[in-house]
């Protein structure tokens, strides 16, 4: 069946982020992002499809509670891809409670007033691939489930769980009484992240800020330690994704040791 | 003085990278950039700016060897920002010669066919950071003067040399020649990055490649090593600037121990 216009309508509304928030769904384009999405028990509502589409990825329609066919501009409407691939699945909201989130972790990353959503899904990857436990999106930080962040995290936005906090402080306190510490990333902190092994190998909940200016310094000073990525030449600093992937694998490289 | 239209209208054509190669001068937007092209001597050729840049950025006038004055539209066209900062210098080409980057070094990245601007300005700032001494773009990579390399570095660009080679066998092979081990970083490569102190000790040269399809097999096999990240969760991969980040400072970490 192809749906009628109101349904693609009520389910376009999703790239609102005040929609999002009031109905606790979002919208997962592409293949790969609908794959993973299927793959998280009882995450999918639905997905939508072109006819070309539902040859082409007859394994994901097989998964899918429900198959909507759509006309490529109903598709187009629901992707916010310039070449959408065909699929798109409406889904539940994944985050849990942040203290369900923090128990029983080795390694975990709390993301404190992150804007860019490029910038978030990329943390969320690299979390993935270091094999951190979890990502916590703390304070006024970028929506989990912006079209953007879907994209970035490739995927890895359905592998990890996410929690989602307003107060940074309350993830720091609540990360250090599931007793992580708290190592706050910053590249005025007293520990050089290549001199640190030894406080690497405890489980660690690393906590980093802002794109541009970085963690305010009264949260910071929440941490248990400070540490900074050394910059050995002229450059003024790195991008938050990257300064994530650096103190992520070091924590992973001594954890796993 | 206020120049006329013809002086910014040719000024402008080297917002396309045909224009850039033949005339070898490529536009660095925003003070911080040229204030790094202006520490380059014999880089930067003319600074254009507007009145109310020209007051704010006085020591940048004082430095320029030319400083012109133009009003905000002719600026604007100048600059790819869509807020730009009132600053633009007309900058030389910085490229050196292959043999000359190689030499005497003992961190390099070699960016085979690397063609996302952007990615090719982070993994400047990325070597940079990591206190790589030179970037070697190799094979069909983008135009390390594209505006969106310039402002994805940071500065960076102006820190360390870089050189062009459009065959990447034959940057590999001047690498090796100089006497630097070749690490070609790959997915399916046979040496954990986490288990390599030992041969990361070494004067390397590191060899990326492209953002999608990674290095051809052929090239691969002409490096001394292929060194794999260790992927611990369900992540597929990690993006090229991310792995750049995570294999020279792996490097960097272990050459200054």
């Amino acid at each position: 069946m192809v749906v009628g216009n109101a349904h693609v309508k009520e389910t376009r509304k999703l790239s609102r982020r005040s929609e999002r928030s009031e109905r606790r769904l979002f919208l997962a384009d592409g293949p790969k992002a609908v794959e993973g999405a299927l793959e998280v028990p009882g995450c999918v509502v639905e997905v939508f499809a072109t006819t070309a589409a539902t040859e082409q990825y007859a394994d994901l329609a097989a998964a899918a509670p429900q198959w909507t066919l759509v006309d490529d501009r109903a598709l187009a409407s629901l992707s916010d891809s310039v070449t959408p691939a065909g699929v798109v699945a409406l889904c539940r909201f994944l985050d849990r409670p942040l203290g369900h989130v923090v128990d029983a972790t080795r390694l975990l990353a709390i993301c404190a007033d992150v804007r860019d959503p490029g910038n978030a899904g990329t943390v969320i990857r690299c979390a993935d691939a270091a094999g951190a436990d979890a990502v916590v999106f703390a304070g006024r930080s970028v929506d989990a489930y912006n079209p953007k962040t879907v994209r970035a995290s490739v995927g890895s936005l359905f592998h990890l769980p996410i929690a989602v906090e307003p107060d940074p402080a309350a993830a720091v306190r609540a990360a250090q009484a599931a007793g992580l510490q708290v190592l706050a990333a910053d590249g005025a902190g007293e520990v050089d992240l290549d001199h640190a092994d030894d406080l690497l190998a405890a489980p660690t909940a690393w906590l980093f800020g802002n794109e541009a200016w970085g963690l305010p310094a009264e949260l910071a000073g929440l941490a248990d330690h400070r540490v900074r990525i050394p910059i050995h030449g002229r450059a003024e600093s790195l991008n938050l994704s990257t300064a994530a992937a650096l103190c992520l694998y070091a924590s992973a490289r001594v954890q796993r040791q």
